[in-house]
């Protein structure tokens, strides 16, 4: 089999490029570990950026986006009981959509359905190989028989534990770490959010965030130790905690109800350079890692394969290898920005063990600073709402 | 003998906070333990935010500022050699002014002598009585003989090691410090200076600042160990290590020459709550201290200041006391805006001991988000400029 960009990983990231580079009519074949149903039992990330709506707009695969996803001007931030709103569309006319990832998920795979490009699910063993030269392949085992598929390009987006990265020799890659010492527990529950936006909130006892799928379905979490057992936290355990680390008005409006989903979520920072490897390119967690605060992960995705597919479309329009030489240098200075954000909002929400006084003053003077200035608001809104792709 | 604002020291808080009330008709003594010689003998910052030239403007003592003062639009920042220049003027319309905090120094002394306002110099063995009372008052031997000034207020504008804030109950104070592993090496030197805005740099080897007093005489500073010693650092062992740490151009250009003073300072973050006991008011170096990073030392002293002037003229004018009560809560709210923003500036600027790469890159991408946003860039014009008083 041959095609001309090998995907690997069924993801929002590998199924936005396949479908990016189809309407482009360039040919693909993803290659995924997992089968249909598992990738869209994943439960993910649900604050899209508006460069990262654009995206899926250009990408034809917004319809459902556009009639059930909700738009929000803005967030509220929270410390120790004190709340401010920061009014993104007024700041610098830009918005978010809440729209949870598994969505965007079934709407591309709907997309790659009606195209009849191919997907390949449950490919076991997928090993790649001779990306260094310009006749790269890719073999798998499907249902017990060995597949090659040679092709052009391999664009890895099988996530962070995924066969890409890996295949890459240690010497021709760095990579860059920061484990949080805390993870986020958090429920999803059957019930109306308790405010229209997002509420990110600070105090003493840990980070918590309000959070929503839907008019009707929520996702609340609490920061708690790294070690952490899910069994530990009742229902009524959790609703009191996060009643404790909210304002009072929050408190009062919060609708409980039995969860139907609950379990902790490790966080942690990390970054690979370079992000290309000859004919091999990496895109996704296979790139980077953001902890959850500031919702950068599927966003940075998105506009990993934007990058990725211009740089493709580029060479097979008039064999120009500029984007795809340069797609690493690119997509890693956003990439940081990124990371610096998110490891920003991460540092001054959470309580950190054994941090000293001063750092939590330093925190605080974050938050009024924040909510006293407009070039400071600004910042957080741009950042928020995506930097330029 | 009686006042009504006792005064503990002659630095340029205690005589501009003197030279306020002086022009208020608002009678205060000054009690400095030092020769004025030594207090004028004193090498310190030489950056004003607009704020503070304003305040030097009401209290009548910026002729010789505005004669000799150079005003900066801007200054340049230089990361691993690139160089961007942030414009304040055209990013908010703000400006600073360098004048070494000497020179502001002897303006408000020349200020105080010509009115005829009472300084005491050499005032030895000051100590503070009855303040949680209305008839607070302060001793002292001057001479050999014991004094007693009775007065209706005590400002401790006696620096970090002063005796003001060593006269409050242990358990009515609580203090926030943090202690940098690095100091600044600075050397004086009767050049000029290598360009006509101060420049930050960071660099893998170390912090450096190259800064100036007059377009004659320059100021270079890199960062060392905090345990370091200056008779380690010949000149020329300062000139190669400046130059390794900057851009080439700031490389070549640099003018050196004999250094006429060389010391190494240490970094660090002190802040007391709170500022107001009873009688007695806390104002500058005694209330706070700062890392150099920033310029902000000079320029917090004289919004202390400014803020207890006015509190101690609304009390003598309708003996309302709303501006003592809420003096502290005021200052301290922009005290930790810039212990922030001077905290951040070190953060980004130099290098830390035992730092990961990820921090590194985190830093990085600082520097590379501040050039790419004007949102970014107006936040950092607003704090090095001055914030809102």
């Amino acid at each position: 089999m041959r095609t001309k960009v090998a995907i690997i990983g069924a993801g929002p990231a590998g199924l936005l490029l396949g479908r990016l580079l189809d309407k482009a009519g360039i040919e693909t074949v993803i290659l995924e570990r997992r089968s249909q149903d598992y990738v869209l039992g994943r439960i993910r990330a649900g604050v899209l950026e508006q460069g990262t709506v654009e995206l899926l707009d250009r990408a034809d695969v917004s319809e459902r986006l556009h009639a059930d996803g909700l738009v929000h001007d803005g967030v509220e931030l929270c410390f120790d009981g004190d709340k401010h709103r920061f009014n993104f569309r007024e700041l610098i006319g830009r918005t978010v959509t809440v729209y949870g990832q598994t969505e965007v998920t079934r709407d591309l795979m709907q997309a790659r359905d009606d195209s009849g490009a191919k997907t390949i699910y449950e490919a076991e063993n997928v090993s790649l190989h001779d990306f260094d030269s310009d006749k790269p392949k890719v073999r798998y085992l499907k249902d017990g028989v060995e597949h090659e598929l040679a092709c052009d390009f391999i664009a890895g987006c099988d996530g962070y534990h995924g066969v890409a990265r890996a295949s890459v020799p240690a010497g021709s890659i760095r990579t860059f770490e920061r484990v949080y010492p805390f993870g986020w527990l958090g429920i999803l529950v059957d019930k109306p959010p308790v405010a229209e936006e997002l509420i990110y909130a600070h105090h003493e006892r840990g980070f918590a965030l309000c959070s929503m799928r839907s008019p009707t379905r929520s996702r609340y979490y609490v920061q708690v130790p790294a070690d952490e057992q899910v069994q530990e936290w009742s229902d009524d355990r959790f609703w009191d905690e996060l009643r404790r680390r909210v304002d009072e008005e929050t408190a009062d409006n919060l609708v409980t109800g039995p969860s139907i989903e609950k379990s902790i979520a490790p966080l942690r920072s990390f970054v690979a350079e370079p992000l290309r490897f000859g004919r091999l390119f990496l895109a996704g967690d296979a790139a980077h890692i953001v902890p959850p605060t500031g919702a950068k992960g599927l966003n940075l995705a998105a506009s990993d394969v934007g990058a990725l597919a211009e740089a493709f479309i580029a060479f097979y329009a008039d064999r120009s290898s500029a984007g795809i030489d340069g797609y690493s240098a690119r997509v890693l200075s956003r990439i940081w920005k990124a990371e610096r954000f998110s490891w920003w909002m991460t540092s001054i929400l959470h309580t950190f063990p054994n941090k000293d006084a001063f750092s939590r003053r330093i925190q605080r003077a974050e938050f009024d600073y924040l909510r006293s200035s407009e070039a400071a608001a600004r910042s957080l809104a741009e950042n928020y709402t995506g930097l330029p792709m």
